[in-house]
Order: C-alpha cells, then sequence, then structure tokens
C-alpha cells in the first residue's frame, strides 16, 4: 500500500491507509495501546486495540521507533476532538504494525511539553534534539530566511555567485582570521565576500550570494559564532547611498512578510511577534541620533546607546527598524564612500531592530583614482588586493551593498537568546559539534 | 531621467530615453563616432553625430568607460538591420553622454571575437574576464544548475539545511583533508556533508544543501580543484535503492530542462549540446558493465572503460547517460547499505554520462546495530562520529542519497575542458586567485 503523509489523512476519513514515520507519544492502556506517530508533515493518534493483529508489536514499539502503520482513519467521537492540534478530529485504528527501526531508550524527555534541556546538553545531543518541534520550527524559519533573501534578490535582477571560502589574504584586520594548511603556502578562511561581490558586481551589475564566512574570535558570547551564514548583495548603476538603504529595507521587509505569511504555526509554537516595520522606516544620521539621545557624539553607538535609540524610535514612530548613517570615515574599511560634502564622514549604513544591528551597507568608493588613494591611507598592500582592484581599473560604476547574518536574523526575528540555538552546528572556540578537548 | 534597461529598447522606437553601462565597443569614424553600450540585459549601438552636444565626450571616451547615456531610439535603415544581434534593429541616437567612470586602456581583446586567452592568463585576469559574454554565459547556466537543483528539491518536499564547513574530525580517508588553526584544537575543512545530511535526514526525512567541500589533492588535473560546490540530498522512507536511483535520474532531467529552457542562448553562444537523457535511463550492475566490456570483473571501472561503456550505451539506447550500481562493499565508505542477498555488493550507484561520472548516491545502513558492525569492521573510531551514530541510535528510517558538483556538471554539460573554466574563482594547489608564491 503507498504512503499517505500524516498531513493529508485529514480527507480520508473512512479509509485505510498506511502512514509511515516515528513514534512520539505511547501509551499503553492494557486494553488498548495509543500512539502518537509524526511524519515530515506532521503528527496523527493512533490505536491499537487488543483485537488487533498489530497489538503484539505495538507492545515491545516504544518511543522513536520507525514504523510503517496500516488503519483504518476514523472520525473522533464528538468528545474526544481536540481542535487545538492537527488531526484532532481523527484517530487512525492500526490494522498493521511494522517496525523499520528500533531506538534505544531515550537520555531525555523528547515530549513537545516535556523537553526542556539546558543549551549545553541540548547540543551534546543535537542530532535527537533536532526532532523536537521547536528546534524544527526555528530551522524552517530559518530556511524561509534566507529562501525569501534569495526569492527577493532574484525578483530584483540580482544574479547569484558563489563566494569563494579559502583566500589568499586578509584585506580587513587581521587577528580574527583562521589559517588554513594550505600546501605550504599561506591560506585564510574568508571573513566576508565583500572584495569579490564588489568583483562580480563589476561583471553583472547586481549580485548576491549566501555563503559562510569565518571569525576567530576568541570570544564565548550569545550573539558569536566562527563559522556562520552570511547573506551579502551588491548593486550598481546606484543615485546614492539611500538607494542601497532602500533596497535593504525592501529586502528585509520581503522576508519578515514571508515569515508572517509561510511560518505563522512555528511563530506561534515559538511565541514569537514579528518586529514592526512602518512605511517608510527612520533614517538618522549618526549625529543626528547622538543629538537624539542627548549625548555628546562619538564614533559609534554602543550596545546601551543602541537599545536606546531604538526605544526612543519605538515610542515615536511605532518602527522596531531605525537606520543610522553617515559613520566617521577613518572607522570603517577603505572602500566606503566618503560623503563628499563632509568627507571625514562616511556613507555606510546599519539597520538597527529591538537594539541590535541587523544588517550593514553602505555606497562604495567606485572611481579609481579614490580608491588608491583610500589603499594608500588605509595602509594597505595593493599586491594583496590586486585582483578586486583590477575590477575598478576599468570602469567600475557608482555602487553599494549591503549584508547580513542569516543566524543573527534568525535569532532576533523569534527573540532567542542564544545564537547557538538559530544554529544547526554552532561552532565556537570551545566546541565543533562535541566540545573540543583533544589538543593538536 | 529614469534608466531604462537595454533589453527593454526593443518597444522604444521613437522614445528618448537613458541608458547606462560600459562601452563594449567603439568606433570613430571621424564624422560620427559609434558604440556598443551593454548593460547587464544587453547590448545596444549607438551613434553620436557631429552636431550632437555629446559628441566631445564620444572623442574621449573609451572601451570600458562606464557611461550615461541620453539619446532618442531610431529605427536603423532596412540595410543596416542585422537580425541576427539583439536590437539589430534600432541604433540610439545619442544627445548626452557622461562618463561615470573611466577605465584605463585593456591589457588584452575584450570584444566578443577578439577575446582569445590561455586560461592561466584568463584566471590572473579574471575581475576583467567576468565581464566577456562567453564568462557571463559559462556563470549564468551554472546559476540556473544550482537553481534547478534547489527549486526541484523544494518542489519534492526537500528541506535545506546549512552544512557546515569546519569539522572536528576526518570520517572518510585522512590524506587529502586541510586542516583549520581552530584555537589550537584540531579541525578541518568538510570534505563532504554526508554524515550531517544524513543527521538531519533522521529529523526532516528529505533534506538537501547546497555546500561547498575541500580537498587537499595535491593534483593539477583539469577536473580536480580544492574547493567546489557540493549539490546533496538524502532521502528516507524508501523501498530500495532504486527510490535513491530514481531521484536522482528525475532531479538531473529536471536540471537539464531548466538549463534548455531558461540558457538557450548561453548554450547557443558556447556551442553546448545538452546530453540526451531517454524516458528510462538504463541501469547495470558492475558486474553487467563488466560483462558488456567483455573484460573480467574488477573492483571499479576506470576512465577508459568508463568512455567504453557510455559509447555502446550511447550506441544502443540513445541515452547519454547510464547508472552503474553494486559496487565491491569493502571499497566503499562504511555507511553504504550492503546488497541483503550478496552483501559482497553495496547498494551504491552512479550515474555516468558521456564517459564521465556526474553523480553518486545509493542507499545507506540505516540499522544501528548493522552501522555499528560497519563501524568495527571499516576500523573507524566511534568516538569521532558521535553526533552522527547519534542519530540512528534512535530510530532511523531506510534511507539514502545522492550528490553531485555544480561546477563538474557545468563543465559536463558545456563540454568544457577544464573545470577551472566553470568556477568562477578556482582555488587549486597553484592558485587562490592570483598564483601562489608567498611561503607561509
Amino acid at each position: 500500500m503507498e504512503r499517505t503523509l500524516i498531513g493529508d489523512l485529514a480527507g480520508k476519513k473512512g479509509m485505510v491507509v498506511n502512514i509511515q514515520g516515528w513514534v512520539s507519544v505511547r501509551r499503553d492502556q492494557g486494553k488498548m495501546v495509543f500512539f502518537d506517530f509524526r511524519d515530515r508533515s506532521g503528527s496523527v493518534q493512533g490505536v491499537v486495540l487488543l483485537k488487533s493483529a498489530a497489538i503484539e508489536t505495538a507492545k515491545e514499539v516504544r518511543n522513536e521507533y520507525v514504523v510503517s502503520v496500516e488503519g483504518k482513519v476514523n472520525a473522533r467521537p464528538e468528545k474526544n476532538v481536540n481542535a487545538k492540534v492537527q488531526n484532532g478530529d481523527i484517530e487512525l485504528e492500526v490494522s498493521a504494525l511494522t517496525v523499520l527501526a528500533k531506538a534505544e531508550p531515550l537520555p531525555f524527555d523528547m515530549s513537545l511539553d516535556g523537553y526542556n534541556l539546558d543549551l549545553t546538553t541540548e547540543l551534546d545531543h543535537r542530532a535527537l534534539a533536532l526532532r523536537h518541534p521547536r528546534l524544527q520550527a526555528i530551522f524552517k524559519v530559518q530556511e524561509v530566511i534566507i529562501d525569501s533573501f534569495r526569492e527577493y534578490m532574484k525578483g530584483q535582477d540580482f544574479f547569484e555567485f558563489q563566494a569563494p571560502t579559502i583566500v589568499p589574504a586578509v584585506a580587513e584586520g587581521g587577528a580574527e582570521v583562521f589559517k588554513v594548511d594550505y600546501f605550504d603556502k599561506k591560506a585564510y578562511l574568508s571573513q566576508s565576500p565583500q572584495l569579490y561581490k564588489q568583483i562580480v558586481m563589476t561583471a553583472f551589475e547586481r549580485v548576491f550570494s549566501v555563503n559562510k564566512i569565518f571569525r576567530a574570535e576568541p570570544s564565548s558570547t550569545t550573539r558569536h559564532l566562527t563559522e556562520v551564514v552570511s547573506l551579502d548583495a551588491e548593486m550598481s548603476f546606484i543615485q546614492s547611498w539611500e538607494d542601497v538603504r532602500d533596497m535593504a529595507e525592501a529586502t528585509v521587509r520581503y522576508i519578515l512578510l514571508e515569515v508572517q505569511t509561510k511560518c505563522a504555526k512555528e511563530l506561534e509554537l515559538l511565541g514569537a511577534t514579528l518586529p514592526a516595520m512602518i512605511e517608510k522606516t527612520p533614517t538618522l544620521s549618526l549625529t543626528e541620533a547622538f543629538t537624539k539621545l542627548d549625548i555628546p557624539a562619538d564614533k559609534d553607538l554602543n550596545p546601551e546607546q543602541e537599545r536606546k535609540l531604538c526605544e526612543m524610535i519605538k515610542e515615536e514612530t511605532g518602527s522596531d527598524f531605525v537606520f543610522v548613517y553617515g559613520y566617521p570615515t577613518r572607522q570603517k574599511p577603505f572602500y566606503v564612500y566618503p560623503n563628499p560634502e563632509a568627507p571625514e564622514f562616511n556613507e555606510g549604513v546599519d539597520l538597527l531592530c529591538r537594539g541590535v544591528e541587523w544588517l550593514s551597507g553602505g555606497r562604495r568608493i567606485n572611481d579609481y583614482a579614490q580608491l588608491m588613494e583610500h589603499v594608500q591611507k588605509w595602509g594597505m598592500d595593493p599586491k594583496k588586493i590586486e585582483m578586486f582592484l583590477e575590477a575598478f581599473r576599468y570602469g567600475a560604476p557608482p555602487e553599494g551593498g549591503f549584508a547580513f547574518g542569516a543566524e543573527r536574523m534568525t535569532m532576533q526575528i523569534l527573540g532567542l537568546k542564544n545564537i547557538r540555538e538559530a544554529t544547526m552546528f554552532p561552532r565556537d572556540m570551545h566546541r565543533i559539534d562535541g566540545s573540543l578537548s583533544e589538543e593538536k
């Protein structure tokens, strides 16, 4: 008999079907055994009566056994209907039960409400914990975030390219980079596809990439990992940095809308409320931000100031988001475009939400002479970025771009406390899958 | 004036428009200057007459200058119509020409027909060469290959996860792996997401990933790179290895169809003919393959035998593709499922096309006891794959999967001679962007 997905059972009342999946719950009541079976499409209750040929197997089966189940889809008696759960009005009366794979006794409670692991234990048992609806919901939301980014970019005529992971030199900063043992030559893991997306932009105009980036920060905060997924975009023929800001805003707006539409169930399960984006997200220069906060101007907002600013903007406008632009030029990388009317400030822009930076971007220098001037001023070695410089030597249009982290956004959207919760296989200085202990 | 994309000019005859892009060709005929302008949507001819206000700028502009052009879209006189090229029936009569960015004189001929670099020089100038229509066509086809893989998987209810890059141990083989300097702990670059996709399969049933994999092979062949994009799928609740084969076939069929439909222009430019996939791709066991080749059975087909087999199948059936299954069990990794009726052969399967392996996959062991038996026999350290083993300890359904390389498939579909041509930023033992010389 062909397998029916559990999510399709609702329309099959009175029919005999085959389902295949895992045992989530088993309650032996002596005269009958109740089960919750689950597959990728959902859950359904099953009952094995004493008279059923399946009763012996039913007595042996335990949680997380993988089973093939034949049974009749019965409507539940009115008093047993549970409108709050999937398939709450039906029940599978099991006539045959085959074990496809056994499971050892579980090391912890995997039930929907009983699951309650501290994060370290959860990460030590990530393989098993991934079966829990709460974790599945997190990663389904993350999938939608990444998909929506890609969809929106493609809809705006952006070309997707594969940014490299192994890089020959470190363009920005050097301390927080991982070295790779590369045939006795110098090589590193990419900290950002920044220079590559700018290169590809000079050929394809509008480009994006979904790629891993790496930071060797020896820190153990709730917001940092050594390996994350970066969503990167770069666009040319812009009129001003505002074009970049507007594209970033439209992208985030699209992602939020998609998450809201496609992940209603997951958001409810996780108790998450999406941040509010009003029709036009407020924009402040850094100087204006400091004025608003009524404190002296500085190089950047600190976390406390970011929180305060977001609160004020929320209060005033209802927006959970605010753009801040115009940072001190020398505080930022060499490629950021200085404001022609006040060159001590640049045209970089960050998007804050609920007190945290979500996205960073801005206009870049496209004029080769100006770029070379900055390379000199920033003390960079042109040989190490020769491929990048070549792209701009032969005609590069006015351009800019932005980037944000998939895990960070997942964490923020869902109100998770730790970025490790928003990462399927988180890596930090103490953990790669399991805890790191073996010295090299 | 708002920018019009060159690809939209055909419908704007008689109108004055603004276009923005690069100068591909410039022919100064004294009394007038002809241009080919290009943007991401295509090319158009422009003409600047002596009487035009743009004539002075037109005399200064050179190839690859980035320009903003105002002009009237004129129908070309009948005798000048060129039906073979985009916009061959129109011409832009330029009234204003603004330089957005200059370009230095080009180091080589970038014209459509004149471009003729040897591969090493092309790779040394990748940033500039990427602007050539031939290279753009290659990477557009690659984008469609990857997109179609993702689309087909999603259509079949596969969940996309982000496979990790940094891994704690080397599950298969050890020599060809890159070490990462990871806070003084052992860490490597992933050679394959195999064990991770199997883990995630036990939670999400059907999963796929698009991710980088790394091989430290100290070789310099035309088919190997150190960093490539792997397209990986894993599916559960299969009846047999044939389910995996059929999914692989359907996936490749979908990709070919999408490339044919969406990349007709690119295929023509590159002179590529897609391989023929008949209604049901022929399948042979390895033993049958050797019989067909009329040679004694061996552990695997060598490249010459693969070529010969593909020729014979093509001759007999018209199919460019052939599946070969059933390899000696001990020749393959521990997780491959042995044929229950002849355990010395496994249920791994490869897809060959035009003499080359395109895709590899098969059924995997899902029974925990059998898996542990193989772990022992293969001499593996269970501690190093504890996360993987946990997934199978607690109930894993019958399952299998497949994987193929995006660059390899791009190369094969387009009939390119070297995988570096199918890789935007190829890495090998001698090159990361530029040639490697600096010792670490």
